[in-house]
Formats: structure tokens, sequence, C-alpha cells
């Protein structure tokens, strides 16, 4: 190579991702955004720990049936979770289960990620992927049968309910999906809602409207849910008329909305009243090196494809973030 | 149905994506963020048009390999625009090609836009999505060979390089990516970089910088393209020794920056100074009831699933508005 033009940039770059040590990242929470941040991080060569709490997947790993994430046809939750696990690990993501408690250190000085544990986890940049859950209702009954009889998850309990009736609560798009999975095993689906129409959009609507065995009850409530052994019965009430009910179902299944998962955060970054993470266009939080992503960030649309997309936001940053304090930066 | 609790919120909500007539939403540009919009927005049952140029793609429609699209392991550009653009028909998107020239209109009032064919597309929300195009070099040689020994689409063009020596010059993702297929059909590629080292990540650089067919060229701009009728060879001049070069090449290819196809809209909505879109975090232009999404905003990241998340942001963005002024918002 006598051409004075040539030389290689790539010499002496080579990182490790080993499990201990240092990261340049690290992420908590793997779900679709978690995952794809690792995957932008690894790829661009920084040393990536992703810690998450039980399973890789968040939300949409409860979703059975995915059409409108674009660019695949026809998915399930599970499916698209499991090949953006494989992406992220080719490109040398490191992945722990471990649940993270406590973050501290910010701006320019080594950050630490504590978990349930009792593990250590140093690194330059994080991103917090943490997710949200789905709420409770707040009704009598709700304790007792949580996990036997009540359920946020059609995909994973749906068929102990093989020819029995049940209740789905909540009218937004995540609830009708639910309800129409569940006519696969359940007699009857009671879909209950407290407004006078659903949220869904209207191509779940129709499907969901034109299946026989759902019984749309709108205007209406769940007062308590009640059985003696079991989840027998769910008294609701109609808002506008005042007509109470018993609703004899096995299983009461609740979509009722989303909580973020940003409570092991104790003030380390800036939340909105609702307990989102505030972020701005390039998903930086209130702390420098910290970056938020996913349905646990303050935004108006939480799909697979927004999570994803916010991922490769958060991972461009943090990887400038990184670059920057390394001294290695280059525009 | 006798149950009081029961009726049917699908009712006489039923629209058709008729070709002519008024559109609920058009969208301009049929890349990743386009078509993501028009999923996003006909499976809410609005009607919705989407106009393209030329061909569904846009920019991604140029890439051969992706593998850092969430969800899918390996993939191309052709292909994952083929089932998007299937998706979106599905769920009822109407796809005409003609050319956006000017937008009027604004708020609450209908939108107009002017096609290049002279048809008028009426609309109550728009979304545009209109990419970006590569940046020339600007150089000598350029007008004369573009098209016909210059290109900016290897998987368009590079098997007509079949054992010759070709140059590619930038330095990010695409002109390694690039260089790097360029390389099944040439028996050489420089790749010409004005820097010092490349900008794209480090596992396109270790890819690339282990091909034995790739040259790096750094620190080095292109002054002349040359030949008679067919492109002969670049003229290169290293910026740090000044020292001036022929390169024997029949083929150069070009990536060294994007320009945003936003011409067309003539201060219809407000432009940063390089003359990209201006949007806050729900994809909302300056103007009322007029989105943008894709490669054609401000941001940081192009990529086909930041594209695909802003569009879903955007198309939920204009589903509100339109049901604002329709006054069937549901909050």
């Amino acid at each position: 190579m006598s051409n004075p033009f040539i030389i290689n940039p790539g010499e002496g770059k080579e990182k490790k991702n080993e499990p201990d040590g240092k990261s340049d990242v690290v992420i908590i929470g793997g779900g679709p955004a978690g995952l794809t941040a690792g995957l932008y991080n690894a790829r661009a060569g920084l040393k990536v720990t992703l810690i998450e709490k039980m399973a890789v997947g968040g939300q949409i790993f409860l979703t059975n049936e995915i059409e409108n994430y674009p660019g695949i046809e026809k998915t399930s939750g599970p499916e698209l979770i499991q090949v953006m696990e494989k992406q992220a690990k080719n490109f040398g993501v490191n992945i722990v289960f471990d649940e993270a408690v406590e973050i501290t250190g910010s701006g320019e000085n080594e950050k630490t990620i504590k978990t349930a544990s009792e593990k250590e986890y140093k690194t330059a940049a994080v991103i917090i992927s943490a997710g949200a859950k789905y709420k409770d209702l707040g009704v009598p009954g709700e304790e007792k049968f949580k996990g036997r009889g009540i359920s946020n998850c059609a995909t994973c309990d749906g068929a102990f309910y093989k020819n029995m009736d049940v209740a789905v609560v909540g009218g937004g798009d995540t609830a009708v999906e639910e309800a129409d999975f569940l006519t696969k095993f359940a007699s009857r689906v009671y879909l209950i809602h407290r407004r006078d129409r659903l949220r869904a959009v209207k191509s779940l609507q129709d499907k969901a409207l034109s299946n026989p065995k759902i019984e749309t009850v709108l205007d209406t409530i769940v007062e308590k849910i009640d059985g003696d052994s079991a989840v027998e019965k769910a008294d609701i009430k109609n808002v506008k008329s005042g007509v109470k009910k018993e609703l004899p179902v096995k299983g009461v299944f609740v979509y009722v909305g989303l909580r973020p998962s940003t409570g092991f955060l104790k003030g380390y970054v800036s939340l909105n009243e609702r307990g989102y993470i505030s972020v701005d266009k390039d998903m930086k939080t209130s702390k420098d090196g910290v970056f938020a992503c996913g349905d646990c960030i303050e935004k108006n649309l939480r799909q697979a494809v927004t999570a994803a997309g916010d991922g490769a936001v958060a991972a461009y940053g943090a990887q400038h973030f990184v670059e920057r304090i390394k001294g290695t930066e280059y525009v």
C-alpha cells in the first residue's frame, strides 16, 4: 500500500462486549425501544448492556396479532420481539435479567445503575426504556382475583376461558383487539366501556362489532368483581341511566390505560404530572447523558413502531454523548 | 338485542376511498414515512390519497441490504417498501402517481394540492413526506456524466461496472455500504472521503475495510470527473498535502449528503435554513392541519425506522385534526 492517500481508520478501535466491566451505554428495559437502541448503539461499535426485569418484549409481548407494524404484513408481539432481540444480540448487546432500582451520577461523570440483585453497572450514558404497565380498575375484588380471573393479557390467559363468558374493560385499540382475540376461546365476550362509543380505530371496531360473540356494553363501568374461590360475576352500572346489572363472567380482562414504569427513578430525571419522562425531540432527558424512549416518555402515540423510532433516536444521542466525553466525536 | 347496554357505534360510519372527490388526508410522498402515515390513517377509517412522484420507496428504495430495521433481520429497500405499500393499500390508501407542485389553503379550510398533470386534490389535512435527495458534488464533468457514469444508486447501476474500477465519494453509512456492495461487481472501489476518518458506524467500516477490493482514500476531494464519451477518470486532491492525482475509474457513486425535496412548498410552511421542514414533537408544521414526517423534516437521524415512527405520529395528528374540524373528536 504505497498509495499516500490510503490509511485504515478502523485500526486499533476494536471493542469487546464483556458482561463485566464498564459499558458505554446501559439501557434499562428490553421492549422495542430498548432493543432498537441497543441494536443501533452496538452496531456503532459501543459496548452496550441492556437490563431487563422480566423477559424482553415489554407491552408488545402481550399483543397477539400485529398488522400495523410497517414492513411486516402480519406478526405477533412475541414474534416481533424475538427478531429484535436476535438483531440486538447479533450486534453484541449484552442482555442481563435484573431489575434497575436506582441510577446515580450525571453529566460527564460515570453513572451507576444499581439492581435488585445488588449488582452495580457503570456506564457513560444511560437510556431509559422502562415502558409502562396497564392500570388497575381500582374496584373491590381486584386484589383478590388478580392473576386468577383478572388479567391484562388475553394472549397469555385467553385459553383458560374456553366456552365461558368473559368481560373486557376498556374502549381503545388494545381492548377491542383483545376482545376479538378472546372470542377464539370464550363463548361470549362483553366489551365494557365507560363512554358512549369506542376509541379504537375503525378497522378494529368493524372487525369486533361484526363478531357475533362480542356484545358491546357502552356508558358502563365495572363497580365490583365478585366470586367465591374464582370470579363469578362483575357488577356493572350504566353511568347515564344509573341501571345496575350483574354480568355472569368467569374472567375479566382490563385495558383501561397505562401507567409508566418510572417509579424507580425517584426524581433522577424530570417526569410530567402523570409520571412520564420528559424528553426533547432528541430523546434527551433533564440530565445530560441520560436519554429515554418508548412507552415511558411523554408523548401522544404509543406504538411498537414509534418506540422503535424513538429508540434509534435515543441511541444516536447516546452515541454522540459518549463520543463527546471520550473526545472522539467527529462532526 | 334487548339489552339496553348494547349499541353499535360503528353504524353509518362507512367510508369509501374513491379516487376522485375529497380526501380526509392527502399525503405527499410514498417512502416509509408516507406509507406508514397512510396505513395508520386508512386503518383509522379516514379517506386517504397518497401522491407519489415516481415510484413508492423514496431514498430507501436505493438501499440494497438493510440489517438495522427493527423486527426484520435482513431485508432490502425494495422489499421493505413493497410490504409497506401492500399494507397501505390493504387498508384502503389510494396511491396516485403525480407530482405535487403547489399547496394552498390552511387551518380549518379545505386545502388544495395542485399537481404537475394539472389535477387538484381537495383535503382536510395534509401530510408532507416528500423526502430528500442526494446532493451533487458540484464539480466539472458532473452535469455531463450524470446518469451515464455518475450515479447515486449502486443497487441500480452497480452491475454496469463488472470488473471495472469505480469511485465512491462520501464517508457516511450510505457511502460505506454502497462501496461494499459495489465490490460484487467492480474489481476495485476507491472510497473517497474529505475527512481523516469515515463517519459510518463501526460495523459497516469493519466490513468495508476488511474487503480487499476497497481502497479508502481519506482527506481527499474530487475536483473533476473527466472522459470523452464516458467517464474515464476522477481528478482528486489530498486536502492536507495538496497532492493531486488522477484516479482511473469508469464510474463515480456520489453520497455526500442530502437535500430535502421541499422546493415545491414555496413558503407554504416554515423551513429551516437548510430547507428542511420545521415540526414540533407531534409532527405539526407551522400551518394548522399540515403535518410533515420523514427525511424532509428537521432532525438529526434519518433512517427507515425513524421515518416510519414519524409517519405514525403525523397520521395521529392528522386524524385528530380531521376529527376536530368535523366535530367528531372524542377524547
